[in-house]
């Protein structure tokens, strides 16, 4: 039973381990001063994670592993604090989703503890943003309506817990990839009814994000793809999908919510093909249907290394594209062809990633949403924090090193130099880039000129990795 | 030293084995009617391919390996011949480029040889289409102007030997890879000059491909890509290719010449990232800076599979955009990471390539052509025809496949029955297309019909695994 | 819901569709003689798959999807009947394994239908040999004494099943990956209970295969591998796996079961390494504790290729390796990195594995094992008829092929003289081979004979694709 | 042109910068005493890295890319210096070869000032290590008789070079992979006399190698292996890889010669496959041949990763099976298919090597060779040294933070008490060990005790990836 499954079914009778807090409500009806998560709606509930502090900031040096050592929440880099760079949130579903049977209760009651264990984790950890899929917080139903009901009353609670706090959703979206009805797909299922319910379904996810004080959506077509060409008319397809996201664009307007709608590329898994395989192929069919300043795109960083990419590269490529919106953190094994959700601690890594987030001025809107799981051994509760301890800091550290590279100046000068015939000096580069020349004139040029062969320089990339190496 | 070598070195004194063709020149100085290349400004060829008649079919119970048993120029398939289904092209560089020293001749003259041996090669294969790079035909100068002049020589042998024969280029493209100058891009250099040069390169290599009567011209970009984020400008170099492709297709309308323009994906290698990943980020490019209707897509079915994708998809993804122009026919071996460009011989991966080929309603001006290489232990001469043969037979095969597949009609039924409800009876599926529908409708209309889950049927699979089978 | 689902959801009150056998029993408590799988301990079954009639070889010109088109069994091909070079069997859980809740009946119940499930389906199919897990037959019990009484009773069952047919288990083998005691590895788990509780549920396994008439039991240790080193002791896991495996042997000899034991590789997943890799790492494995003679492999085709392996280069290496036992028959998709399973289908594929099998001479107490599933999305009772029929057609197909092949000779000869200085003609290769001669008389040999260069000849791969593809 | 190449273009001419040494001989005769390379033999060679200091440690705070931030050779790391810990050594192919023509002077004088460049590189960078192939040192003659006279020359150069220093090749190694006479193989030819030539050539360098003083010998088999199964008779060539190895070793004995023999892995390229596909492979193959007691391994990281392996899983699986020899730092792009030999730069991975390093008590006579090479863009003199110095500072980095993570204990204990039921406490688990229990006892143990599945604990991966990121 891993760490998830544990929490939710030890919840409802926790004692804490100091004492102040007890498992069962105050004789007296009060609720009581202690950090619990307190009562609602007639149910107690305890505390989720004793004996586990409040997160702190401790510095580098702290041995400590419940401690962060690079993430200072307030601390200013670059003109902003870290907490504002890095807008951390935690996905519930990988953290408190309860799948299967339980003796304990309603599904709807176990929902309700998932949501208060939510909340206090974020609170722990120092983390005012969550994302959630809509049949992860609260079960499906028999019925749409059915379904539709249960999502009111979690969200019901998340909008009590949310109460005095400044705790929001940095984005929703809807679980359409699960139920056997989106076996073929949701928005691209050869079966026009299963549209209308995904249709439906988005709709309703769409509503409880804005009501939640979510800033984004998100899309991430689990089963829009195929498993074989055989059986499939991709060209219909992709048409559906086009279709569909430009009604959701339109729902968005319509209801008045100032919100970005985020697009999640991922190459495959579970189909053998998801429409959506990269940035550059997602931004291509935003373009082919003229979506493109209607969506932004969700990079998660497992997804990128399975499409062949780095995760550097897939934000560089939204990122010039003006469509980089939010970043799933985490990072796969590098040996491994499916996605392994593990939380990213590469020190490199997160450089790498950072320096492109701050070339992007940040992520607007956006955020980093931990889409990481624990390994399945991983069956502890205090694993939970460690994961997320482990993500923050590794991020926070990125962000340090990335913001002392670019303020040590060497490697953006490498690169201004490496460029200089396209620039200011004059000459060839600037009137190419004017649209002044033609083939004639560049032939003409180039028989007149000698040839670049001896003139263009070292590449210099052993010295560029010594210039990030030493900000490491 | 490989097959292609050997034919180079052994080309000026080659003794015919039927006594038919000597390897001198005709005593009485004319020119001997005996299929040998014969004689060109005062240098006289033998038979390159001694002992090897014309290849010819012998039908699929043939144990001949010098036969083709699928391949029958003429007969008619699916209402086109096998040729204009096939439009097969011999590619010069992988079959007669003879780099390093040459004890025997200068290069100028080597290459005039190996042009001679082009078009023996052709004739005895019955392919009347042939691709080439620029600085494979004829050598680099010591000058851009020198590299012109060889260039205009080598073309003129090509031009007389195409004279009274249907044969004439399938495409050209000029090589802008091997050269240093061209070491950190052309289109795409940090040096704006190296830009100038690349344009003039181009410019004559699509002189030359017009003048010799080619109708495409393809543009592969093998230094156009990133060895490492850390000291590449990504923007400017996807603007500065973007200029370049401009500048190309304006130069072609300036010229008067009607051919088709054509991009060449491939995902890596030798960069680690080339910037035309794959047919959808190279669409992506197109749309971004609007050259969608100047340009096609050359799929190569190796870097197909090294982009993550089967070749089918690529040729669907190319189909559905309205881009797919050419087929580079080659293989990768499923287990390696790198461009190993073997004849595709598996009867499945043809059969499916030519049901993507059917479907576009064939290729246009482009054909099939043979970017596959002999194994560098394949040292025979015959072995360029073992080669051929093969690749050539296996796309026949497909085609034949293919065709009686789509002509039995149960894959087709099978796909247009999953998709009905998208169809002429009406329903909500029609709804959505037609654009009459908005969330708000369908979340009613939602509500009010069951649950389509018991309604999305099977996916049939392996069924249609077993249809196309009955047709391997 | 899939269609192993849907089987046993549906299995208890079945209507045959021609009226012969009906859903419930015979009014006079007779058995009827109708095909129906007849009552058992009070237990009615109907026909689990009506109007799906015994499947017939039809030959090549078939258009029956239902039909073999070159599965003949009792055909002869190279000395042997079909059946017996290729001894189908049908996995037991991917085809009726039954996960989940059921609100029909307990979950004994539910196996006793999904036993004779199999066997209908077996008998329809034509297959009379099975594999199975031990928790896949029969449901996990709350105690190992609970869980053995539950696999005890459905052994019974099939033991009844099975009389008075041929049909026997190829092999069995027990489930140690799925429950949270063998999280951590099984006979490698940290902790020695679980060695203990896993020999006893081998023990256990081992004992019903052989009591059920099983000639072959299986080792796949799903989580016999790592995570991650850092918490990992990799040298003494590998020891206990020895250990382990040594036991086992031992115990087979103790009972007097003459049967073949075999571990089976597979690369990754669920864990990053797999301690039996692939077939190269498993025999080295062996090895090292002195139990090759003990052990044969078990090669499933998909797991040669996440290894990076054609499967036939598995085969080829446990073949030389003199442990060639079994073949797990299925495939994976060239693009993906998970085991995706799925029926082999590929003629090319499957003649290069059945070169193989004719090679060793067959597969002695082994056979081709099913472990394919269908596609999540084919949901129908059907599909599990067509999947089954792709892959014994592909491997019969193969089968023939490579007997043609074979007999032909050609390729044969080409390899022969290839390696011809090695053989009888003398010469300084068989002097090598006899251990004759050492480095000082290799290089007095090398000083005084002209450079192989020019020697070694072609190694006319492409030939040999020719030869191949006169076969598919 | 590269910078091995300008290096040897320019080598003959280059005048110092800081006016110390000339580039032409004293005009007196005598030999500078300016750390130039002098004269030999008659020819004079001056500075080849003219401005280049010795590099010099810094500490990690300099910003200088010319100097060692962490790799200070004579400081006690866990109890020798880092210089003894690490044993880094220059490969001189990466470096300094020279192929192609070249205008001045011939094949063997260029040799000789490749090999005065390697001493002075070796001396300025501080390494007194370096390895070669005798075919890089010295060009292939016309025979082999010539092919040895050329390489007795340069070792008479290099000892020359060597006398009076601490500097002796780590290895020496043949080159067996580029003359068309090992087109199909060396060891495993299918041509005997190519197996006679292969020998003579390695016993050859194998002579020099002592000669030199070095300690040990590699076989890398680029031409071991195949590209087609269906021309290849792999049992044979197998088998004659076996009696290569055999006849290797026993020479080494008979010259008196003390040295360690070194297999290396790798999976492909330039063949399908390697023999040498990894670790487990290699160690399979000796075993099964009787020569697991003859041969250590060579590690290359790069290999490693094409194998599906991480580095550190390689080195461990040599050191538990006691044969962990030697390592070829590199690295790879975790995003591509081939080998890039890039230079290893990432802390975490070198933090990984070296704890696998230093569990194994060092590399005994073994070292890290620097089997990398410069990006093909990196074309200054400077580029040597900065490659150089990321990978030695990347390797020294790795080793402080290795050891400190080792004193810290924290990692230890927690690998420690996860396999506690294993040790001195006593329980079942010594006596598996002990190999006092069977199948019989372990049931009963079984039945007798509680189920193991709520005490086999959290893997606790986040926490040890939490104490390792602490050191670094």
């Amino acid at each position: 039973m891993g760490a998830a499954l544990l929490l939710l079914a030890a919840s409802g009778a926790v004692a804490t381990e100091d004492g102040k807090c007890s498992a069962e409500p105050p004789a007296d009806g009060s609720k009581a001063d202690c950090g619990c998560s307190g009562d609602f709606k007639g149910e107690w509930y305890g505390e989720f994670f004793p004996g586990i502090p409040k997160i702190k900031y401790e510095g580098p040096k702290s041995t400590n592993p419940l401690a962060f050592r690079y993430y200072n929440a307030e601390e200013v880099i670059s003109g902003k604090t870290m907490k504002d760079w890095l807008r951390f949130s935690v996905a519930f579903w990988h953290t408190f989703r309860g799948d299967g049977g339980d003796p304990f209760g309603s599904a709807t009651k176990r929902a309700f503890r998932a949501m208060h264990a939510n909340f206090e984790f974020m609170d722990k950890l120092g983390v005012d943003l969550w994302c959630f899929h809509d049949r992860d917080i609260a079960p499906e139903g028999d019925s749409l309506e059915e379904s539709n009901r249960n999502l009111d009353q979690v969200v019901e609670v998340a909008l009590e817990l949310q109460k005095g706090t400044r705790i929001r959703p940095l984005w929703g979206t809807a679980q359409l990839f699960k139920h056997p009805r989106y076996m073929h797909g949701a928005a691209t299922s050869p079966n026009a009814t299963v549209f209308a319910y995904a249709a439906a379904q988005v709709k309703k996810a769409m509503d409880v994000t804005q009501l939640l004080g979510g800033q984004n959506y998100v899309f991430w077509g689990g089963r829009e793809g195929y498993q074989s060409l055989l059986n499939t008319d991709m060209a219909l397809e992709l048409d559906n999908l086009a279709r569909f996201m430009r009604l959701a664009s339109e729902y968005k307007k319509q209801v008045g919510w100032d919100a970005t709608l985020l697009l999640e590329p991922k190459p495959q898994e579970p189909t053998k093909h998801q429409y959506d395989w990269d940035v550059a192929t997602t931004v291509s069919f935003l373009r082919k249907y003229g979506l493109e300043k209607e969506f932004k795109i969700n990079v998660e960083c497992n997804h990128a290394t399975l499409s062949g990419h780095s995760c550097e590269h897939e934000l560089e490529t939204a990122r010039i594209n003006g469509v980089l919106g939010n970043i799933d953190a985490n990072t796969g094994d590098p040996q491994t062809g499916w996605d392994t959700d593990q939380f990213l601690v590469d020190p490199r890594e997160a450089t790498l990633i950072m320096l492109a987030v701050i070339r992007n001025g940040g992520l607007g809107t956006g955020g980093f949403n931990f889409d990481a799981k624990l390994r399945r051994e991983s069956t502890a509760l205090v694993d939970l924090f460690y994961g997320h301890i482990s993500g923050m800091d590794a991020l926070a550290r990125g962000l340090r090193n990335a913001a002392a590279l670019l303020d040590a100046g060497a490697l953006t000068k490498l690169r201004e130099e490496r460029y200089a015939s396209w620039g200011a000096k004059g000459g060839i580069g600037p009137k190419i880039i004017a649209g002044k020349v033609g083939f004639d004139d560049l032939e003409k040029f180039a028989l007149s000129h000698p040839d670049p062969a001896d003139d263009v320089g070292s590449g210099s990339q052993e010295l560029a990795e010594i210039l990030l190496d030493m900000h490491l």
